[in-house]
């Protein structure tokens, strides 16, 4: 099946275009989650696994469907760290989630080849973030039938200015120059949606120029982070949908939020499980605005 | 010890600013070096660590102080292909060399400093190569004291064009921009031979505008893959070396050889490792002409 008919449906399921955002940190883990899996004899490599795990249980029962991996936060670890995404991608696909691995990986000819390997075939994720600095055939590799990127565009951080926003003597901005590249990459990539399996990373704190990068990248899926805990708002991200859409998948944006749910404070007494569950839930909710 | 000047110390050790890449792939590892695992009960995944250690040797022996993991090589074979570039890391250090991890990781903030921990803190190494699209932000949790970053500024394959080489309004290119990005990162960072820890990487295959490059990072070493197997010339090396350098290690150049040098074909009857050694210092010899 075409990856952007498999996400268009998952997030029509849910009824929001939502992403839940696995970017698991020692110290932010709860006492209860590192507990549990010292219980069992596990170390706290383990303990990053059975939370993400925990994650993904909530996560499924809140009815989100899409889930992105920090890959970041398990390399740290090394070999056994990654051992736990590979882990924790598998429980994903027990659960009938759609995986969007974000990795940020970018290299020319055989190591992007290596990549898509490791993405795609190795680790079986659904989707991989591609950064573009060194031109269309970093991306080429790891466009696969079936599979799904998302090119780096536009993001969240305050610094990116420095590189995206520069004007080209062309009138374009170099994020711009990226739009068009990446929609020239996915020009008869398209499903039955009409939507291109060659997508885009656009930051929710970008929105003033997001509707900009629209108009270029009319059938893009824009995975959008920064949300939520980074200052993204509802009327940011409408800003990025796609006109004419008939249901939540057809909007063409996926809404990434991590910390906010993934480390939702419980009650007094309420399992840590629970809150994530209701922090995915209020997200649901709060995007279904959108619609 | 600051980085620059242990880069410079390893290059004039060897008399050539030589790096030999370790970029093990299975199709190419010569059969003895598979059978030799295979004796050892050991796998193909296994062979790639034995073989870089075969090729970690052999550099060695050569009198090369500096080798460059392709971390998109291991990576492909998941958790397990990644414990075997930690063996492959640990190894270079037990002989002494000095590592340049070939990664290209570029995230924001605190990803970015994960993987500054799996770099630094996990693997050990040396130096790592950083993609920049993300901005500044994205490189300086990489920029560490008595370590080493390679910024990806103009790089050796042929799409880099698209991306890296359309003017800006301001009349310099795109990776005129993110030389000067490069040189302010690191600016106060020079230790003792005047060379700074923030470095980039620029492609031997770029010479024309490497030297226009070389004037807006006067105190950066440069990283130059694309030498020899990918047509990069001592000629176009020369033109990205700084004036002025008194030793090998001041020419402010690390030129690196992959595939030339760990797939050297043997002569009949000769082992792979001396095969690959030769290459090695057949590399050393063309080198010493810049100097």
């Amino acid at each position: 099946m075409h990856f952007a008919d498999t996400l268009a449906q998952a997030i029509d399921r849910c009824g929001a275009p939502a992403c839940v955002g696995l970017d698991p940190v020692l110290e932010k883990i709860p006492r209860a989650a590192l507990d549990a899996t010292a219980r069992e004899g596990g170390d706290d490599v383990e303990a990053l696994g059975d939370f993400c795990i925990g994650v993904l249980h909530a996560t499924r029962d809140a009815g989100v469907g899409v889930v992105k991996p920090q890959s970041a936060c398990f390399e740290r670890h090394g070999s056994r760290g990654f051992a736990q995404l590979e882990r924790v991608v598998a429980e994903a696909h027990r659960l009938g989630l759609l995986v969007i691995l974000d990795a940020k990986r970018g290299d020319i000819g055989v190591s992007a080849q290596h990549y898509a390997a490791w993405a795609f075939d190795h680790l079986d994720a659904h989707a991989v973030t591609v950064s573009p600095y060194l031109g269309p055939d970093a991306v080429e590799p790891l466009v696969r039938d079936g599979r799904g990127v998302f090119v780096l565009v536009r993001t969240s951080n305050p610094d990116s200015d420095a590189v995206q926003s520069p004007r080209l003597a062309d009138g374009r901005s170099v994020s711009e120059l990226m739009a068009d590249t990446v929609r020239t990459l996915g020009e008869h990539r398209r499903g039955g949606r009409g939507l291109s399996d060659v997508g885009a990373v656009v930051g929710a704190t970008k929105a003033v120029e997001a509707a900009a990068l629209r108009e270029r990248m009319p059938d893009q899926f824009f995975l959008v982070p920064g949300f939520g805990a980074q200052g993204g708002t509802i009327d940011d991200v409408r800003r990025m949908t796609r006109e004419g859409a008939r249901t939540p998948g057809e909007l063409g944006v996926v809404v990434n939020a991590s910390r906010s749910v993934i480390y939702a404070a419980p009650e007094p007494g309420e399992p840590w499980q629970s809150a994530v569950r209701s922090a995915a839930e209020a997200l649901v909710r709060d995007l279904r605005d959108l619609c």
